[in-house]
């Protein structure tokens, strides 16, 4: 007899490997292709573990859930990229509505958790969200700088807003900052950014 | 002036990139294509989350980290296919190889953690490192059923051979155990399994 929470639980999962087929804008390091959501939300949560001495007092295994999970509602509200021309309120909704659909599938208890995490992670206000949204914004810029500017370029995108995409890590983890800001100076200066 | 330790960091961040093109022998479920190790990690971390009430009491946090890291080392020695020919000791040193050299790329102590969660993983000896081990079959079990046996089919696998491999759940995992029982004999019965 199976259990019937574990089938529920498994349908989720089932479902969310979908989370490898939905592309992003930003290449591999070597350029060679586009990033994943589900390989973006791995490498985030390894840099939590590698990073976590520069966020202060932070939950690391909040932090991590939130890398994991962050982007799942892309599965039904697609990626957006960051700097096109969406609308915030209508990607906001279109994700809300995805949440609602998606951890609608799992047992209530877990539905709860993960609609508490993703909601803690787009609001940014405490300290766990703050770090997973830095975290968010340097690991493509990371890729983004080693691939040349492969998608920097495409978007004709400027020094300007990448530093202000990257607000979150300026005004909270000063370390982390100091690298951004010379991969963005490094990235004008050969051309991988306006 | 950057954070020597921070730049050591983030060199090793860019070089598990890499996870992301080590392809596995199983297909993603919807069987467009085999799934790669930065995925599959992902996966199984997500796994742990939802599926750690299975697991009796464990610290959540190692499971999740030993998920998200057990398979680096494949960068350096390459997947072995868990139904194939090789020989464990050779795979072992070959890996352990790979572990001095990636790991080694770390500050000291972060290599020490990760040596440490990789080898605890490797042995399976601790309550976290079986249900992690768990995890590392459940998960490809789970997307070999859904992809119709795509895998299995091409390399011939017997039922005996996927209950072997599944052991570690069917001594530790009695609820997780019956669901893979079940699909064990689906799987034969459609003819994915021999």
């Amino acid at each position: 007899m199976v259990n019937e929470r574990l089938k529920q639980q498994v349908d989720f999962l089932l479902e969310i490997d979908k989370q490898k087929q939905i592309f992003r804008q930003n290449y591999l390091a070597d350029g060679s292709r586009t990033e994943n959501d589900a390989e973006h939300s791995w490498h985030m949560a390894v840099m939590a573990i590698l990073l976590s001495e520069y966020s202060g007092d932070i939950d690391l295994l909040k932090v991590i859930k939130m890398a994991l999970i962050h982007d799942l509602v892309e599965i039904y509200a697609g990626d957006t990229y960051c700097y096109g021309n969406s609308i915030p309120e209508e990607k906001h909704l279109k994700e809300e509505l995805a949440a609602e659909n998606l951890f609608g599938m799992l047992p209530n208890d877990q539905m709860q958790e993960f609609k508490q995490l993703w909601e803690e992670f787009e609001e940014s206000l405490t300290p766990e969200s703050r770090f997973a949204a830095g975290l968010d914004r340097f690991q493509p810029l990371l890729l983004n700088h080693a691939s040349k500017g492969k998608s920097w370029i495409a978007h004709r995108v400027t020094k300007e807003k990448v530093a202000e995409r990257n607000l979150v890590v300026k005004e909270n983890y000063p370390e982390i900052w100091n690298y951004i800001e010379e991969i963005i100076n490094d990235s004008a200066e050969k051309g991988y950014l306006i």
